[in-house]
């Protein structure tokens, strides 16, 4: 039954993740949320790092990671292993109890395996089926954070690399049954861009236009696509704005894009 | 307060991960151990064989991997992330349900950075401090299955590459407190071998003589410090035996070792 108990869901751009000195900025930020809260991170270029020193040709479609099996191990690896850790450690420090996850973990995401055609994009999923949502709540029920990487797997156990915007708007959904939920997209940028100039609120027609003169483009469509899914679905608000200002976001003192139904 | 409910502790070894035939043999039999359990994994050559992939020189002094940045993100990223997220979703797909973390996660293990001196083995940590077994008795008590990987970190949120013998044996005295608990480390041998043949049982004075005379070392005298730590620690039974005789070495069908007081 839904309560009137507040929960917020941070999603953490790469770009954040890349830089260390901005990273534990957002995470002391973070860290002293107030009330129930969630973090899903992304992944940065440190896979892509990873990939070259391993000489592991780096495959985009679409902005898209084509993810073979070897991709597959690194992104695994970097996200749910190197980042993961080291942000719920960092938040436990800052005295944020916090449990480093992923979708894989506890069936929380069921996914399958994105269909071959017409691009066959390998080891990336898309969830598909009902979020386990009992185990998140234990955790947050108990004063526990979950920082959540993006892989989910499928009911044969095979891992799946999986957008992390989608992770994000699929959870603040599944959780909203339970919880007012608040989503913020966190990353290096104001919020949604107009020449230079954060638009303040944002609706799905008037998004439709901006994609249409190829104003919007790229790596925002997922975190749009999934914002306003999360508003059609039961969350409260979704804001898309700097990982630098989480708690302006928040009291409404800063410039930032909110998405309207 | 100590209940009579059972708990079944199984630290499995790296050579049986190298082996993802051996692997889904114990995860089978593992997932359908009765009761709570917790399994505790180690690395094996992967990150061995990271490392060389990477051209990041291994450094082995007594057997224990020397961890500086390079070495401590390999070993955090294939440990924590690569074989914990598979095990996670591999027995979560066999029906039970896992969740995969570390010792860093929730301040499980808080742990120091080892002294310098004599050796310095660089980012490698030891438990030290009190077990947050609320976390852990959080997941048992909700049919959750901890799968722990090898790290831990510091109170500044450092990660640090542990021994996995020596985790197990620090959550098991840990958990004793409140469970009665049954350590197996499950590895690619019988149990303790002497000549080929399985000790069955080895109490502390024998370990010396075999020690004294070389017939016991390298990577079995964690094993063993480990299990009569536990031992001395409120743990019950400690048994050393083989991966793929779980359920044999629980209803003692087979040989394996017997750790004694």
């Amino acid at each position: 039954m839904k309560s009137e108990t507040k929960c917020t869901i941070v999603k953490l751009g790469g770009n954040i993740i890349d830089d260390q000195e901005k990273t534990n900025a957002f995470l002391e930020s973070f860290a002293s949320v107030n009330g129930l809260k969630i973090l899903i991170h992304g992944g940065g270029k440190i896979a892509t790092e990873l990939s070259n020193r391993m000489n592991i040709p780096v495959r985009m479609i679409d902005g898209r990671r084509v993810t073979d099996m070897e991709t597959l191990k690194i992104t695994v690896m970097v996200y749910a292993g190197w980042i993961n850790k080291n942000i719920a450690a960092a938040l436990t420090a800052r005295g944020c109890t916090a449990v480093g996850i992923s979708g894989a973990d506890a069936g929380i995401i069921p996914a399958t395996k994105r269909h071959s055609n017409p691009v066959d994009y390998g080891f990336v999923g898309d969830p598909a089926g009902k979020c386990n949502t009992d185990f998140i709540r234990l955790l947050l029920e108990n004063n526990i954070t979950p920082v959540i990487a993006p892989v989910t797997s499928d009911g044969s156990g095979q891992l799946l690399n999986t957008n992390a915007d989608t992770i994000a708007a699929y959870i603040a959904a599944a959780i909203s049954m339970n919880y007012k939920v608040n989503l913020i997209y966190a990353f290096e940028k104001n919020g949604v861009l107009n020449n230079d100039v954060v638009i303040g609120n944002l609706s799905k027609s008037e998004l439709q236009k901006l994609i249409d003169s190829g104003i919007i483009n790229g790596g925002m469509l997922p975190k749009l696509k999934g914002g306003f899914y999360a508003l059609d679905n039961g969350v409260k608000n979704v804001a898309i704005g700097s990982a630098l200002h989480l708690k302006e976001i928040q009291s409404g003192s800063c410039t930032y894009t909110s998405l309207k139904q």
